[in-house]
């Protein structure tokens, strides 16, 4: 940057969400070096209700002051803010980009309610209906993956893009899910695609550092399921 | 284009939708024609449900053959895949673009629920909470106008861009419903802002020809309720 001047960039997260851990894998991406200013959910902090008053929600990216929310949001704003460092999030081509929002918006939209509703279903029933949901919509990605990818290891092509993030983001809790309740989500037989790209995403640079532990995220769900 | 090769841009639409309108306007102003096709929802067609197998709901925008879901989505497509006729539809400072997302998002998650509560609930008394808390958003979106247009007409600056067109392809159902519950959302002494930006917009020519009139609004919400 000219004449030296500090670029300040904090991120307002919590280490156990999917959506703070996208914004951190791309500034990772970027090679953007950033403050992590962890917050208490129970006891938000002043900074993060000023910088989001509509949500109050974490992620929120702060770049130089100016607050940015939404986590897909926040990818977007990455990409465009440090267009000239590291790789590109969002593919360059049109349609390939609109490929890319509209299944990072599925994933959002679709896919997150049916995978949240296995500890929020109210009958056993429920809770099979939405796993059995949240399964069928991977099972949709891994065809996605397919058509997208066109052989190489990410949704994006050679690097990890804006749909790798978005899902990727979920692998965690994935992996925690199928520790908890044991069922397997991600099935070698039925989705190799799946299991194949979601090795590669977990053991990529910008991600490994930001990724919980499994096991933590097993103990803190744990600890959720017993407060209710 | 090279070789007059002729570029296919279809709509399949509904002439009652704010969404369907949001891709029209952005031809427009990007000066690409379509052809528009009717979609009848109670009976969609093959190609709709082909086109958007996962929401199966207009708008789809098709170019060359390709299909494209998801309104907002198709804004950016349409600012991207036109990027040289044209004004911009989203401003190119990163983080303008961002609070031009943020607000729109803001509108089809927040707002939008509160205002279509107005016909969906259930009782008086919900109906009256509806309306209180649709006013209360375009009371924020006034500020929000201030802030973004800095003294331009639109949130944009000169000329229509996403914001804009976020939030002014619902003026046809405010008005709609201003007239069928008698309430007035946009009030100019307390929304001077909002309520000149809605003139500017609703008389701007990539608009004109594109939004429904208030009577048949008015009729078709009627004819809507008569069935319920």
């Amino acid at each position: 940057m000219a004449g030296g001047e500090e670029v300040e960039v904090k991120v307002l997260g919590d280490w156990s969400s999917p959506f703070v851990m996208r914004a951190k894998i791309a500034l990772n991406l970027k090679g953007v070096k950033y403050e992590n200013l962890e917050e208490t959910l129970s006891n938000k902090s002043q900074l993060l209700l000023n910088s989001n008053p509509v949500y109050k929600k974490v992620p929120v990216l702060i770049h130089n002051g100016k607050p940015i929310c939404e986590s897909l949001l926040i990818l977007q704003y990455i990409d465009e803010a440090w267009v000239d460092s590291g790789p590109s999030i969002l593919p360059s081509d049109p349609y390939a980009a609109a490929m890319a929002r509209f299944w990072a918006f599925y994933i959002d939209d679709k896919w997150l309610p049916a995978f949240m509703g296995i500890p929020r279903g109210k009958t056993e029933e429920a809770k099979v209906e939405a796993a059995r949901e949240a399964i069928a919509g991977l099972q949709i990605l891994e065809e996605v993956y397919e058509k997208l990818s066109k052989g190489k290891d990410f949704f994006g092509g050679n690097t990890i893009g804006y749909l790798d993030i978005a899902l990727g983001s979920h692998l965690g809790w994935i992996k925690a899910a199928e520790k908890i309740i044991g069922l397997e989500f991600l099935e070698e037989k039925k989705m190799p695609n799946l299991t194949r790209w979601a090795n590669c995403f977990c053991s990529d640079d910008a991600v490994k550092g930001v990724m919980p532990k499994v096991d933590e995220l097993v103990e803190f769900a744990k600890k959720l399921q017993s407060r209710n």
